[in-house]
């Protein structure tokens, strides 16, 4: 067994059983184990962005890592971007990279690279193998990291003899350490506050978003009027009829500090304080009001989920009905299409169990509010603010869950970074709609520019904004891969191609002009 | 004067007229200062891959830096890989990136990431801006250093609050050293090299691969008999009638084997040792046979073009005739598509003058021999490997050399890797003909795969090689980013779309099915 071998044999005794890759001569070794190995499927994306983003997207919704396979110090930093948002979501990724061979390094061919130096600002876990007899144990203890709660990005460099060499044999994956529990003396703090009578929030992430922690921080808003918070950023948010409602923090920061201001108390389930996004000339980053006392309820690596179900006892011994959020499915609107429009149509129309992937900025700022009340259903929202997450993230979660659709909204500026992802929606017949809000700008900046003072944009800016002339055709681009699009022109035919899309066998892309 | 103002105003002082950007919020400070500034031309990418290998482009056919204006740490990792190839073309380039303002950074919000460490690997010259006062002058310092010989990356980290306060004032750039001429010894002792009558080659990169360096280079090989040779990734080669013939070394092992087998003398202008591009089991690394001596005429820092013009005058003083490559320009080939005939179509209707940028892998290996007696041209090849730059170099040399016309190589898995570049040679109406070798495989990887001797690729592995499943349709993806394009079905609509190509008023793709 040389060294490839064992490397796949153990990730696939450790439970992985997806890699998303884009490999090169280096890997090949590896690409021929796997060619060996009927248990780990395997992904192709035609650009590492969409690899990584994709990895992100499956750990979201499984749980547990993908593993990445990519070539070289270029092909890791291709997907540096979508680590960054992965690492920010606080999710498992095994990131498997090819290096030279050992002995082949010294000549500095032009592929070389500080491969260490490149992965080590986004990689939790960072190792170089060193021999066959070892890649076994190390690709254990990155699977290993990998899961040390909350999620991490463990990433494992192999160099091209150590993959080919023989005397390689699979090693066993130790557990990952289970995320413990905070002291009880913390709960107790947490409901003692929750029963002060001042006005307080619960600002959760991570898995306090969906399954049995959200349902208890449900039981503890019931009980207590406390408000359920999640920052703009956050990972996945299960959400629709039946699941207690979540106030996102919204990106605009006057809306944010609206929306803190009264908040008297803050507890903190594996999340941070709230800040601004950007810092502004003359203003605070720092969004809740500075009369606010923070509690942290659970750190990102402790059990948030086991802290709430605990706190939640606590409060209500005996248990407290859970509070649904009650089914409000508007009708079909028809008509021009209008942002509002848009997103009364999506509440009405969305399947039960969909996943939605939300990247988009300013045209979807009204979509969450909108589908409080639409079927149950998954949302996942950018985490590190590196734009072109929506469509790669979409890959990821449909090949998760293939029994549910997977709606991507993506923004037709963030949309250009990432858009190979459509072509491995085709390849693979992932049942993703892709709808492109297709401004002709990128919009946030626009309105940035004006917020930061520095007056109105002229022609030279202006031309840095806007990214019409010439306009993007989403319908072509998506033919070019391989998709088959559609451009609405009204509301009505809006609603009738995500309908389309909904009941479609693979993907489809559907452009929406605004 | 903020110091986004004194930045931008010192660097247009310093002589740089254009920056590739896509900036985002926390750049909007330099964004206004560029929005005043009407000596900075802006060209906006839509991906960050596509604005570095821009930079590179431009860099390789003017000789000095555009900047770069990139957002945060993603924006920049994004253009790493490009980043990587310009690093191996040592060409000069200024990356501005923007970072969050000094006192936001601790509250460690969703964009925040190390920088410096994610720029580091990629940096000669690497500086975080302290103060608006101070800004100027690490400008300055970055261009200096970016024009240090060979060429360098320097990037200069600009946090929002020092772009945005007062106190700037533009500084001087000073001149960067010249490059020093290699000591007359060495001249000399490569003078003797020549003369001793064993078989020579001179491998030549960087200046000395054009201009005067490539003139000269031609005197000493018609006046001793050294064959000229070129590495496989060289930055640019000026090629066709009148030129000295240079061989570049293949990228297949046995082909570059065989081509250096007899040579008993190398010597090196700016370049090091030949090597294979990758580690084969059971494969030496090194290229030239054990018993060739090698001899480093110029270092990469030295003035390799003046070397080489001091030692033609000590070989032959008076000096000798210029060796020029005959025309050869063979008629227009017809009939079925092939390889053979698709290089011939080029040497038959290559403008003058034309810029090649050449990515376009397997398709494209017989390109180059069949052009030696083409019109004179430019050629522009992947320096680092990583692959995905060719669209974006051809939109660098476009910008860089209006008058010229550039032919733009890609293969269609390449390709995918930065094709928003197409969208930027709309928006700015470059004279950019593109075309793509789709042969719906990275044929390399195929190859290399039979190469290290793993076997036939099974389906798996075939999985990832092959990109077609679906085709991807480059007039679609053309027409998606407002470019014209057609796709050729036989040797004489190639010639005509190229003929077209040359004479458009801005860009056009050519989809050659292979």
């Amino acid at each position: 067994m040389n060294g490839a071998e064992s490397l796949i044999g153990t990730l696939v005794a450790g439970g992985l059983d997806v890699c998303f890759t884009n490999p090169g001569t280096s890997e090949m070794h590896i690409v021929a184990a796997l060619d060996r190995q009927d248990k780990m499927r395997c992904v192709l994306g035609l650009f590492e962005g969409v690899v990584t983003g994709a990895a992100d997207g499956y750990a979201r919704m499984t749980g547990k890592p993908a593993c990445t396979l990519l070539h070289l110090g270029p092909g890791f930093a291709n997907g540096l971007a979508n680590l960054h948002n992965a690492s920010r979501a606080e999710v498992s990724v095994v990131n498997l990279v090819g290096q030279h061979a050992t002995y082949h390094l010294r000549h500095d061919t032009p592929l070389t690279s500080d491969i260490e130096a490149i992965a080590r600002p986004h990689s939790k876990w960072l190792r170089t193998s060193r021999a066959a007899c070892e890649v076994a144990r190390d690709a254990a203890d990155a699977v290993t990291a990998a899961r040390t709660p909350p999620g991490r990005i463990a990433t494992l460099i192999i160099p091209a003899d150590v993959a080919w060499s023989e005397g390689g044999a699979t090693a066993e994956v130790v557990g990952p350490p289970k995320a413990a529990m905070p002291a009880a003396e913390t709960i107790d703090r947490a409901a003692t506050l929750l029963r002060s009578g001042l006005r307080t929030a619960i600002l959760l992430v991570g898995r306090s978003l969906f399954g049995r922690g959200l349902a208890a921080a449900g039981r503890i808003a019931t009980s207590t009027g406390a408000k359920l918070l999640a920052p703009y950023p956050f990972a996945r948010m299960e959400r629709g009829v039946g699941s207690p409602t979540v106030e996102r923090i919204p990106y605009v920061l006057e809306q944010a500090l609206e929306l803190l201001k009264d908040f008297r108390q803050l507890i903190l389930v594996g999340a941070s304080p709230p800040v601004a996004y950007f810092a502004s000339p003359g203003k605070n980053s720092v969004l809740v009001p500075r009369e606010c006392k923070l509690h942290t309820l659970a750190s990102p690596e402790q059990d948030g989920a086991g802290a709430l179900e605990a706190l939640a006892s606590t409060l209500a011994r005996g248990g407290s009905p859970l509070p649904h959020q009650k089914a409000k499915r508007p009708p079909i609107p028809s008509g021009e299409i209008t942002l509002s429009g848009l997103a009364t149509t999506l509440a009405a129309v969305l399947p039960e169990q969909a996943i939605v992937v939300d990247e988009s900025m300013t045209s979807g700022r009204g979509m969450m509010a909108a589908t409080t009340g639409a079927a149950p259903h998954d949302w996942l929202a950018n985490t590190g603010g590196s734009i072109g997450i929506a469509m790669p993230l979409a890959v990821g979660s449909a090949v998760a869950c293939p029994g549910r659709r997977v709606l991507c909204l993506s923004a037709d500026g963030s949309g250009m970074y990432t858009a190979q992802a459509l072509w491995t929606m085709a390849r693979e017949g992932l049942n993703v709609t892709t709808v492109i809000f297709a401004n002709r700008i990128y919009n946030v900046l626009k309105r940035e520019f004006s917020n930061l003072g520095v007056g109105n944009p002229g022609p030279r800016a202006l031309d840095l904004f806007e990214i019409g002339r010439p306009d993007l055709d989403w319908v072509s681009l998506a033919k070019g891969m391989g998709v088959p699009g559609t451009r609405v022109t009204s509301l009505d035919s809006f609603a009738k191609a995500l309908c389309e899309g909904f009941r479609a066998d693979g993907p489809m892309v559907i452009h929406v002009p605004l």
